[in-house]
């Protein structure tokens, strides 16, 4: 039936977003040599922060996270395996990156598709995907006191938002939500990963000359 | 009709209070130097951050942002605006300032009148208007590493409680909304801008030497 | 009556909570020199947030403290007090500590318990209960820009979350509530206090040679 199909693809995207999340969150952790206590509490805040930011705004309280057990499971393995299989310091700053923009991708899908689903347009709802999806790794920078990540300049926030768009609008066709979801997928991660090797950037303010 | 008239100013009143904060939002990503679209999301936060967490508190989910779209058009326009628009870098942190203090005020009535719509008592309803004034720029400053202007030893804090205590007060009587919340912003701005401008600073605590 | 007692105690501790994490927001700002109001905000903010989180995601909001004047006069009378009377600058830092440690285990235990009422099975009350007893500290030390005190090392959310565990395992039993929330209590309470006398440390990431 598509509505289980719809819900398992949901709930498998959602899954797999807050591990690598998680492990994004666990990962800052380590690389500030903090405890495993906090490595953990980090991975959790990083993987279900958007998604409890998103149920809470949409009204769909208490949150996943709170009734479904692997949900809590997700976050609390990623921190665990980080922990023991981190590897070496001078390579997390990469790694951390590259998962966050997969974690990017997921949840500014998952995100999009749940606010739909609880009834938002779709303008809203692509708001939404992209809070989902910039929310855990927000929570995450401002705990660990690092710049928050959406201002390092690079484009971050805005291929969340197109992800979100295009899961929005093709999921108004027929076209199976596997395939909706790749789309939006797609189209968030290629489009951040480009932005980070061609070191693309967006426009800065001009300076007090040109006033 | 009243009832009308009342929904009218407060939407009217919430409308200019968000793409006033989201001008000082995006005015400091202005001043760090951060691109386009961190200054959109600086402007989107400080904007309607104040109003998710009031919306949140008093059970108004999904906020308002969410269902109506000239509350997602608001810091928009705000952040575009600032964007190619902004002043002489020099004078922007006393545009700030003042923005602020009449966002500060527009948020400290409307968020307090929404708190009693949905059935607050007077001083819940009061520290809800408060909240609702203190809470986008708190989210602004924590986000982008300043000082959270709540504590910079201005008075801050209270003129909005003050405002929202007056207009709970005043909206127990017979007078018309406008005169309500024109009583509210007054208090809030002329005592703020007072103290700024006065330099009027708060009780510190004593010394060591003191105890 | 069993449930009379139980919404008592509940309320007894939340507000002693509130009032011991409030004083230790109020430390923080007598620490840093900010102003009275300054203070009665973090007050709130330390003796609130916690549970405000809390409410928000398993969704009992109105949260108590904008229902129930006490829970609004307890963060006053802590940051009142506390610029009145606060002790040497000196000895602040450790009276900040064990305030905390308090506050720790009265939230892990009302928060836990709580959230059992509103239907959450025990591992996400467990969880709850956590959230409660670490949200008001995380919120006061983003918002005064100090390291989280989750993260400095020291055993801190562990003791908060078996805390929770004991409450929310000894509630399925007959015990009464006061000595269901007095073994919580203790448990958190003694680990936490442990672990700071004697300088416990949780497990450390392993350096860049172990990889």
């Amino acid at each position: 039936m598509p509505e289980t199909e719809f819900a398992t693809t949901l709930v498998t995207l959602d899954l797999v977003g807050i591990f690598v999340f998680a492990v994004t969150g666990a990962l800052v952790a380590v690389r500030k040599n903090l405890d495993i206590f906090a490595a953990l509490v980090l991975a959790g805040v990083t993987g279900l922060g958007g998604g409890f930011i998103r149920d809470v705004l949409i009204d769909a309280t208490p949150p996943a996270a709170l009734t479904d057990w692997r949900y809590l499971l997700a976050p609390v393995a990623a921190g665990l395996l980080t922990f023991a299989f981190h590897p070496a310091i001078g390579r997390l700053e990469r790694l951390i990156t590259v998962l966050d923009a997969v974690g990017l991708s997921l949840f500014c899908v998952t995100g999009a598709l749940k606010a739909v689903e609880y009834g938002l347009g779709p303008a809203p709802a692509a708001l939404m995907g992209m809070v989902t999806a910039i929310g855990g790794g927000m929570l995450r920078d401002v705990l660990a006191g690092s710049v928050p990540v959406i201002f390092e300049g690079a484009l971050y926030a805005t291929p969340a938002l197109c992800g979100a768009v295009v899961a929005v609008l093709l999921d108004r066709t027929d076209l199976p939500i596997v395939v909706v979801s790749a789309a939006g997928f797609t189209t968030c991660l290629v489009w951040r990963l480009l932005a980070l090797v061609r070191g693309w950037s967006a426009p800065l303010p001009r300076g007090p000359a040109n006033v």
